[in-house]
């Protein structure tokens, strides 16, 4: 833990945007870092109703890294997983496309038996946070439902059938964020985001277009970031123009963008600071922000920590040269 | 198999009344006779729904025996078990009283799904039944619901409070079917209670109280049966005056009944014969209707067939009796 470089934080408050696997990477990162100060915003972009539950992907990778439940080496669901219940759904005729495993699976019963009885998905998600030992505060973006759909080549995709089901492989004309605009952030997450005491924003590495834009696509997220102060800082998904895992790059080909940590900058172009690896090095010169160079790709739990202390190490700088040029 | 004197039957339907467990075995013994011609009944009364799942034990007691998925060792629920979602679901702070296993989940989720999709539970049950490869029909005593309330000294139970939650340690003073009068027997029930060709009906070695009266607590089952021309045959679940499992004999005591195949004969007093077993050969004297003295406990599998054949083999000398009787 750099202690002399987030010392400057003292306690106060940090939020976090983050996505699934690669995003909950450094939320644990973070949260070992300041445990209760941090404030997870989770996107829901990707959560779907399938065999009638309602599964939540990003929070639940969220709520298992976090709670020390996941699976590091598949990098998806929880650890000793087992899949008896797909297996034996497959022996009735039931659709097996998407997996969900034994332990995986009283997540989303819970869930669904909570949201049926009324239970906001946020309040779900902080009582099983608090049940699993979580210090941090882990916030769906918004109780309503906002459907990524991704429109492709092939036609308009529900966001697990082009990511799980079809593997991503129809080719990506563009993103949609149904209901984005109409669903409120919730209270909680509007609490977080204007709490004059906060001292830094955090877009993790997740995927930019799949997993950031649908919570910057809550009209009332992107307002409430409009009016934050304390530095935004993300850090860039991509490593020598590939993302760690997933399909960003894929996608930003597609796109006709460059896959490259400067095109990310420009993604981003209301941040007020961004991360790069050191591989990407040579990008620093071509972004027009203050960029910090660092190793960002996560394997251990040690370079996850590291991480988590450059972010808020940058983001004291950040303020830190702001303060400079008011006064 | 008896095939001399069930060659009688020649292909006509017998439609057998059960339960979950004992039932269920005599279920197998008969499809194992006669396959597509039986016509299984099933109580519903025990259904609930739980973590917002519809469970309806005795129907997958008997989908699982018949589909020779069942855990014999244990008694219930489906083989090669695993109880994964239930340790995760503890994890969670779930409810854990009812223990649903990793494979018994597929069909509790596929149900509920089919069920909230409009799908009737005779439909949804009939589709299990073909995929599992099961020739019988197995039917819910109707697609409405019926709550089997035991009436305890301690107040009024749900089923499954009573049955699982408090082990049936509560002295019962009586048994409610909320609904039954009203709930309506399905047009299947009736179709094959009503067919002309009909050979016999069977009331299986089910708990005459908890398993067979709510079927015949639903008006439209008990008014066919009045109009059945076939002989009525009932197996007594008692075997020197205690149940195989289950606790028939306690809550024939906490009723004032004596535990005995007299007793059943009574119960059952529109049936037109009774199985006793051997041990209670003493009783048979005592029995006001026809009686079979045969070996009732079903341990093996040719157990199992014995008694089917058993049972068929009294309708049979039951119909000719009736025959000679009125020619």
């Amino acid at each position: 833990m750099n202690v002399q470089s987030t010392l400057p934080l003292r306690g106060r408050p940090v939020v976090a945007l983050c996505g699934g696997v690669g995003g909950a990477k450094l939320a644990l990162g973070l949260e070992r870092l300041i445990g209760a100060d941090l404030t997870v915003i989770v996107n829901t972009g990707d959560d779907f109703e399938h065999l009638g539950l309602h599964v939540s992907p990003d929070i639940d990778t969220v709520l298992y890294t976090l709670g020390g439940l996941s699976d590091v080496e598949r990098g998806w669901g929880r650890a000793d997983e087992t899949w008896n219940f797909m297996e034996s759904l497959g022996g009735l005729g039931g659709e097996t496309w998407f997996r969900l495993g034994d332990r995986d699976l009283a997540m989303h019963v819970e869930r669904t038996r909570a949201l049926r009885a009324g239970v906001s998905l946020t309040d779900f998600t902080t009582a099983v946070a608090r049940q699993l030992g979580i210090a941090a505060s882990i916030l769906p973006m918004s109780d309503d439902r906002v459907e990524t759909m991704v429109i492709t080549a092939d036609g308009p995709l529900p966001f697990q059938r082009y990511f799980v089901g079809l593997q991503c492989a129809p080719v990506v004309k563009r993103l949609e964020f149904r209901n984005a605009e109409r669903a409120a952030a919730s209270s909680q997450v509007l609490a977080a985001l204007g709490n004059p005491n906060l001292a830094a924003v955090i877009i993790c590495p997740s995927n930019p277009y799949l997993s950031v834009d649908p919570i910057l696509a809550v009209s009332g997220i992107r307002k409430a970031l409009d009016h934050v102060t304390a530095p935004i800082v993300a850090i860039s998904p991509l490593i020598g123009g590939q993302a760690v895992k997933g399909p960003t790059a894929k996608i930003m080909a597609e796109l006709g963008v460059p896959a490259d940590s400067v095109a990310i900058a420009r993604h981003y172009r209301f941040i007020d600071g961004l991360i790069i690896d050191e591989t990407d090095r040579g990008d620093a010169g071509k972004i027009d922000m203050p960029v910090y160079v660092k190793s960002t790709w996560m394997r251990s739990l040690e370079d996850r920590d590291r991480l988590a202390a450059d972010c808020l190490d940058f983001a004291v700088r950040l303020a830190d040269a702001e303060r400079r040029k008011v006064t």
